[in-house]
């Protein structure tokens, strides 16, 4: 188990213009960093499976989205890449993940921080055979919100996820596992770290990308495969009582891959095996 | 212009035990440290005149009460106050501002991190002549969800703050300096950094504190002095409306003390000069 450091270097447009391997154990931040006093900047988790980054293209242009929706200036995927891969080339055989970071730098400068660490992770096999026990909570936003009212970032990943954290707290006093997100007036979101997907008969579908969610990209890869495999795949308004109605629902990310969801607020949901390894197989053999 | 910062140490119940003096210079955090990662912390910034600390006692409630909504360990506030002390000494003379963060520490771990960071400002006189420029923007909360749903963590002093950076993009887009946040249901919250107070003839009112906003430090201890002044002081429901009809308005905060505001959404408003010198002139003497 070890993991690899990549700090960005910038030039004077505030775009990354390489990058040089660190020693992770040792600090490289300023506590006047903006990532560290305001989560203000933007990140990418890319599962590595056997060191090979699942979908990069997807999580660098979702990247690359996050960060004009907070007007930070644009990258050039290519160096990123490089670093990723760097720290990849580092991190080992078997499973393990790359978080690439962008923040707005330290305080009063006008340069970003950059860096790409990786770092391995356990499988996850037990969460793929018994799935999630999840719990549906308030959002607090309208559906509409990311239309209605930009500066609210919803859509963006950024480093500000302290709600992001704090659910899963409440989800442990509920005796769950993971959380689905809804909106105020009662549409399906998206979990904390991952994306809704429900099968209703030979259909996939999944919340629809303009609710103020992230655009899942393993969700994509899997809808991708899944026409291909004789589904029809959608993009949709859900409520919770679709999910209760749908034969099975899963949590999909690039890390942890599709989990099956095993319960909603208590009440047991089917797990469907096949297909879970099914996406999973896929998925695993897409790395590269 | 010197900065000086100190790092808090921790006891094995997650409290803070002592601190010791570093270089502000050097670089303190790991790139997994989860205040730069998912802003899972919380902040206060305590404004320093000349030295001493504005309201010390009711910063360090505050920060109390932010970490216990993020579930974080219970800190001893002796320990982070002569943390304070030890890098306001440092500081040097002329206004300046202490900012105590405290994180949930490194991702794995089960240590906190926490440091006091001190810097100087600049005066604000230009701010407290001419007033600030805001624009009303929507918070996307309706004004209950710090009761129907505390995950959403509203109510605490969270590193997680790039919404509230987002918003000064936006209001400067639109010619202002500042922003008041309205709720989903259309009723006056805080600023992003700041509490909102209205003059209303010889009354002062405030937003509720059970908006799922900050309790405000600074407008506390100017609701105090005024009530002595010969004031009616209040917190209230207030939309724009009220806003619109007061006779004046205040962005009130710990360093920039109480800022009058000079228009909202391009309509003026009349500044308060004298109330706005008598106000500033008691948290000055205040300080201690």
């Amino acid at each position: 188990m070890s993991t690899a450091l990549a700090l960005l270097t910038f030039g004077p447009d505030g775009a990354a213009d390489g990058h040089r391997l660190v020693d992770p154990e040792v600090p490289q931040l300023h506590v006047t960093e903006l990532a560290a006093t305001r989560g203000d900047g933007v990140f990418e988790t890319v599962g590595l499976l056997d060191g090979r980054p699942l979908k990069l293209a997807r999580h660098l242009a979702r990247f690359a989205e996050s960060a004009r929706m907070l007007d930070l200036p644009a990258q050039d995927p290519s160096v990123w890449s490089a670093a990723l891969h760097a720290v990849a080339a580092l991190v080992g055989p078997g499973d393990a993940y790359v978080k690439l970071v962008l923040s707005r730098g330290i305080e009063g400068g006008d340069t970003p921080t950059g860096w790409a660490f990786a770092t391995p992770h356990p499988p996850f096999d037990d969460v793929h055979r018994d799935g999630l026990r999840v719990v549906l909570l308030d959002r607090g936003y309208r559906h509409d919100v990311a239309q209605t009212s930009p500066w609210l970032l919803q859509g963006a990943k950024t480093l500000s996820y302290a709600i992001n954290r704090a659910v899963y707290r409440e989800a442990a006093r509920r005796g769950a596992d993971d959380v689905i997100f809804v909106s105020s007036d009662g549409y399906l979101l998206e979990g904390p770290t991952s994306t809704l997907v429900l099968r209703r008969g030979q259909s996939l579908v999944t919340p629809r990308a303009d609710l103020g969610i992230l655009a899942g990209t393993t969700q994509a890869e899997v809808f991708e495969w899944a026409a291909g495999e004789g589904y029809a795949c959608s993009a949709e308004l859900l409520t919770p009582d679709d999910l209760a109605a749908a034969d099975a629902a899963w949590l999909v990310s690039s890390v942890r891959l599709a989990a099956p969801v095993s319960a909603v607020d208590g009440t047991p949901k089917p797990v469907d095996a096949d297909l879970t390894t099914a996406i999973n197989a896929h998925l695993r053999a897409l790395a590269g």
